[in-house]
């Protein structure tokens, strides 16, 4: 379904309605403030194919377990984001006809989101089975300013007649999760109230008894006066509501105004939940919905100030790049270190709205570049606060003295998955998340998180990669046995490159980060020692395996191994796989994967791409010319490695197609699964290719630098990013390369190997 | 719980009642007879905790499959035996008291099982809450005469009271499955009916339509004199049944006669049911309990005969051994080449009823040497009706040309199981069914087998092996990716030393099989070809496969390795865990299970026990020094292996020590899991580990030998077994070993190493 939406530079726009790609566009035009966020769902009723989601952030349930067989260790539940009570519901019915877009005769339906400014609309007129026409302009927004807050106007103008109508809107906490494994409903009613022009509902999660009070206000218009109609409130269990009986006056727009707030106990006493409830709802009414939008936009101008990235010669390219960077800045603010980013973000189910280590190896670099510092500080110290949580984890599979193990999965620092090959195996992710603080740090400069949080961690990973290798008496070196790497169509391997790698390097971080914060802040150092109880014979034990690690290696080919065994494969490429077999996920049986040498991930590349610095040129280009044939890509954050290591090894062309293959993966539908929502954590990967991959961007000695080249698809590009107290400006053409301070302090950036001060 | 049931040389005996090990009690006293079994449940109500079960044989039912995440090639349903209509229910009221063991008090409760006779019968005296005490005398027996008959005595004598009573006799099709994935029910009513003296409900299986007629017809006496009490009859959804009053006499004992028939549509036309079930019923009642009873005897003493094994010295091994001959017995008659040997049997629910590979690796050299030949050659006919159904499962997995995959659970030849590393890997199940083959033909010399059904399940199999080997550039040999072997404690392992030497065995006895039908039946060979599209090129690629296959080894120690990579771990002694981290299934998580050397079972010694001619001794014994001290026998079917290879070595006390581990595994509930059912498969490890360990029997060259030895702990022992048209005895004792013909024709054959004739 390419193309459906159509291209704008700022717009997602859908021009015409198609009932077969609602759930696909209610994901698209998802909208967000990283407190909560909801699909875009229509306000009025909808009887046809839709998936209801609103999402509150850190709200959650913790599902109980589906399993085949049961293995020792699974965790018994699956914490999930719950789709959250619904707010924005304006249903029309002129003389007992609902307005349904699944019955009514729909014409000029446009739905657009405006992502410069975070505005849902949608405009349409519908027919009536009696004939009667209705024009309706729909527009809500969920505040930036106000993070409880959404509003909508809902304008409606009766094109043929005259006529009474009624106007439900309510809150209704009776609310279905399409993801729930024994098909329960999650939420129990705690409070409910109506009273005039407003009501309330306070919902309870089963199980973890977080409370959501959601409100509303409304206010009716016509022809900029108020409207009263008479009042029915309507109660049922978990609904409050009114239906309002009003006239419609052939071609008068009469406009709803309808406030919503959205509290949760994360953030309120529970027994303060409904009064500050009622007092923002009082708020946001005074204000008004044009003050209220303003507001808003007034914070989007200030986030795309700073993090825009135009392409000249490329609408496409243009959206999904803006595309990209607004979900993720609505996804995720760094407000609260509580929060994470779940793989769908606020615009579905899918995966739980958990926590995986895209947050770490992908999202991380977007929101350092993009954002104030304690954006990206907010995600580290969000493992820091589950570090109890991982040494708890790690004991529970047998290991011992403060070893930690981060979960695959989680909201709260619990394990949430069960499949033995990724619960158990696929733990390079720990080290991700000893990478990020390395990677933060280096960005921001800022060592200090060190003493603060940083090492704290660092030790309790470390600790478990020194307990998860063992001693080979055949190879006479470490090995670590049993792992699933970034690549899960191996499983259970022996010796994964990258694992081993990422193992050994956290031992030499956290060994840099024990002597740094020793050397800096020795009372930190003496207070770190005695929590964690670090003996500092534990350092000898890490050198050793260090020191002696083994790492397959096709010495014939002077390549790294992807594993033992890995040259027992029939190697074959990509290409030789036929069409209507691709992807093979879709259309192999999960043994004849395995069995394959086919890639769905970067894998010893992820590698290269992390610890680029720690290999010459010629060892990344001869294993990205062996790996690079073999894989099949079938993870959205596989391309973006090989886009940046593609550009940075002069392969541009591959290094655009690698980029193409994420640029408008939700608003091409590419892979058949956006109504399931939108792959919110991958599109960081976009962004990388553009910085990382064209952009060649790195920081290097505490400089940023830029090694840009220009797709030859494109006439110009230009991107900021932000760099610590600085706003740089970079704009490629196919002649130049212009770098510029867009504001801030000063700052020396290496361009092309040169050192230029920006002023 | 050891000892709780009492020991004798022929009965398993509770003696008072204790409610915790009713469950326990239940399964080790079922009584089947290869078409249908049950659970030993009470005939009365009973409210405390109790697994209800009755099995039809063959009647199952497709669950939808349960998963935790998805994976291409797994099966949508798991197809179950059924819980079955209930027929067994006698329910006593007195004064508006059901007569309740949990309820009631309980004394001189003695429930027994004759093995001799399959009869099954239960005493106790129960006193009401009004005082009134009751004795009850309960048997029962499933025919092994009538295979669609049972019969029920219950005998009732009120003790201190006369009074008036009712007896409710039903048959009760409203059944559960306690292993439901769905908590669905699994039948529907088709037909009921009651008339004076007998009810009928068919039921039907949802999805797969099985018809299950369930009858019963009654006769109540007192003093040798027929009882009328006035009758009410009850219908309800899936049930029918009567509601007699009676008088109940001080002293005086009331007889209730409950005749069974049980027919299923596997059997009967659906429209004969109902009349075929109406007129067994009138046979059953007409011949009465006795004469049925004695038919059934004769039955058990018949087939006691050839098979029984005596134990002097020993009368808990005794009883453990007559259990196992008794429960596989009672199974499995072979009688209808459409059916198993579940796990459980007709003991309980677990695993669903359906086959594994310990029909061919473990059941079958039980049946070969117990029962007439037809019983094991019905095993071997059930996996040819399959062979379509296999094909078609290696297909779905991107097999080609006619491979063969047999499912690794199945009932109707379709896949059942969902566990990726065993679902598609654990493939050596398929070696098992060829070698099965060759093992029937060599005990039995029915080369005819081979012609008629053998070659075709052969070659598909074989075709599997050779498309799920590849070339490895690198080992310049044949390997195999991705397999499980029979230690499930590894998983997705490469070049499994076992599955390897199968997957090569498998070829070359194809290849012989093959020479040998062209050879001998030149019409069968044609008719082969061109039915299975044979092309003799194929017999090429065999035999390179055979010459190049590689088989991991560990050239210091000169022991086959188990797979690729072994060496890596850290090889331990099961000695070294501790005590309380035992069984380490229940205490370790899943991945450090993995990741140590600890075998679940026997894996490369399971290939020295099937192809020991083609190992030298000192190989064995090198091999079973490395392995056996790695080994936790996790499996049932394990130790049988150890103890046979054992009793080879002259390892005798080893040997014994690994038949105790099975010895009387339900008897006394080794395992903690003797409440879902008994393991009837695994028994058949017992008796091997009696006649081919310390008996010490092989067939080579077409002649039976022995080579026995005593364990220490007993003064003698005696074990039958059939071989061709012969049954053989022999004796053991301390000194002397003894063989005589105890039947059928004249035989040689070879004791310690000398020919002997027997008469």
């Amino acid at each position: 379904m390419k193309d459906y939406f159509k291209h704008h530079p700022w717009h997602i726009i859908e021009e015409g309605f198609d009932p077969q790609y609602n759930k696909i566009a209610e994901s698209v035009f998802s909208i967000g403030n990283g407190r909560m966020g909801q699909r875009a769902n229509f306000e009025e009723l909808y009887s046809g194919e839709t998936l209801q989601g609103s999402y509150v952030a850190g709200v959650y349930y913790p599902d109980k377990t589906r399993v085949g067989w049961w293995k020792n260790g699974y965790p018994e539940y699956f914490a999930k984001v719950l789709n959250a009570p619904n707010w924005i519901s304006v249903h029309l019915t002129v003389d007992n006809q609902p307005l349904d877009l699944a019955v009514c005769k729909v014409e000029n339906f446009r739905r657009v989101l405006d992502m410069k400014t975070g505005l849902l609309s949608r405009q349409f007129i519908a027919t009536f089975a009696d004939g009667k026409r209705v024009k309706i302009h729909a527009q809500r927004f969920c505040s930036m300013a106000k993070g409880e807050a959404g509003a909508i106007r809902y304008a409606i103008t009766p094109l043929n007649f005259s006529s009474a109508a009624t106007l439900s809107l309510f809150i209704d906490a009776d609310i279905i999760n399409t993801d729930s494994n024994y098909d329960e409903k999650f939420w129990n009613e705690v409070y409910k109230h109506a009273d005039e022009g407003q009501c309330v509902v306070t919902a309870e999660t089963k199980k973890t008894f977080f409370h959501v009070c959601t409100g509303m206000r409304y206010k009716i218009y016509e022809g900029g006066k108020e409207i009263n109609g008479s009042v029915n409130t309507e109660l049922r269990d978990k609904f409050a509501g009114h239906v309002i009986s009003v006239n419609l006056n052939e071609g008068a727009e009469l406009v709803v105004y309808k406030y919503a707030a959205i509290l949760s106990s994360e953030n309120h006493p529970k027994d303060k939940l409904v009064e500050n409830c009622k007092n923002l709802l009082k708020d946001l009414q005074n204000n008004g919905f044009d003050k209220l939008l303003a507001e808003h936009e007034a914070v989007w101008e200030h986030k795309w100030k700073d993090c825009d990235i135009t392409i000249d010669g490329d609408i496409a390219a243009q959206q999904g790049i803006r595309f990209t960077i607004f979900q993720l800045t609505q996804t995720y603010t760094g407000e609260d270190e509580r929060l994470n980013i779940g793989p769908k973000g606020f615009t579905g189910e899918k995966y739980g709205g958990s926590t995986y280590w895209d947050t770490e190896a992908y999202c991380l670099p977007f929101y350092l570049g993009t954002a104030e510092q304690k954006v990206a500080r907010n995600l580290l110290v969000y493992r820091y606060k589950h570090l109890q949580k991982a040494i708890e984890n790690a004991t529970k599979l047998g290991f011992t003295d403060g070893a930690a193990l981060y979960p695959m999965v989680t909201i709260n620092g619990e394990e949430c998955h069960n499949e033995w090959e990724i619960t158990f195996e696929e733990i390079h992710r720990n080290g991700a998340i000893a990478y990020a603080i390395y990677d933060y740090i280096r960005y921001t400069d800022d060592k200090a998180y060190l003493a603060e949080y940083g090492l704290e961690v660092l030790v309790g990973i470390s600790r478990f990669w020194a307990q998860r290798v063992n001693w080979s008496e055949d190879k006479k070196k470490f090995v670590m046995l049993g792992v699933t790497g970034p690549n899960e169509y191996e499983n259970n391997v022996n010796n994964n490159w990258y694992t081993n790698y990422i193992a050994t390097w956290t031992l030499r971080y956290t060994m840099e980060a024990l002597a740094y914060v020793k050397d800096t802040d020795g009372n930190a150092y003496a207070k770190i020692i005695s929590q964690t109880g670090f003996n500092e014979s534990e350092i000898k034990a890490w050198q050793s395996i260090i020191e002696q690690m083994y790492f397959p290696e096709d010495r014939n080919r002077n390549v790294f191994l992807q594993q033992d065994g890995f040259l027992d494969k029939e190697l074959i490429a990509v290409s030789a796989i036929k069409k209507n077999e691709r992807p093979i996920n879709q259309n192999w049986s999960w043994d004849r994967i395995l069995r394959s040498c086919f890639i769905k991930q970067a894998d010893v590349l992820q590698g290269l791409y992390f610890f680029e610095d720690e290999f010459d040129t010629e060892a990344t280009k001869r294993n990205f010319d062996f790996y690079e044939p073999m894989t099949v890509h079938e993870s959205s954050l596989s391309p973006c490695v090989h886009s940046i290591l593609a550009a940075k090894l002069g392969y541009t062309e591959k290094a655009y197609e690698m980029y193409l293959r994420t640029a408008r993966l939700d608003l091409d539908d590419y892979n058949n699964d956006t109504e399931d929502g939108c792959h919110i954590t991958s599109m960081a990967g976009t962004w990388l290719s553009v910085i990382k991959g064209f952009g060649g961007m790195r920081v290097r000695d505490g400089k940023l630098q830029f090694q840009p080249f220009i797709p030859t698809q494109w006439n110009s590009y230009a991107f900021k990013i932000r760099f610590r107290n600085s706003v740089v400006r970079v704009e490629v053409d196919k002649t130049r390369v212009t770098a510029t301070l867009d504001s801030g302090e000063p700052l020396e950036v290496i361009i092309n190997g040169s050192g230029v001060m920006l002023r």
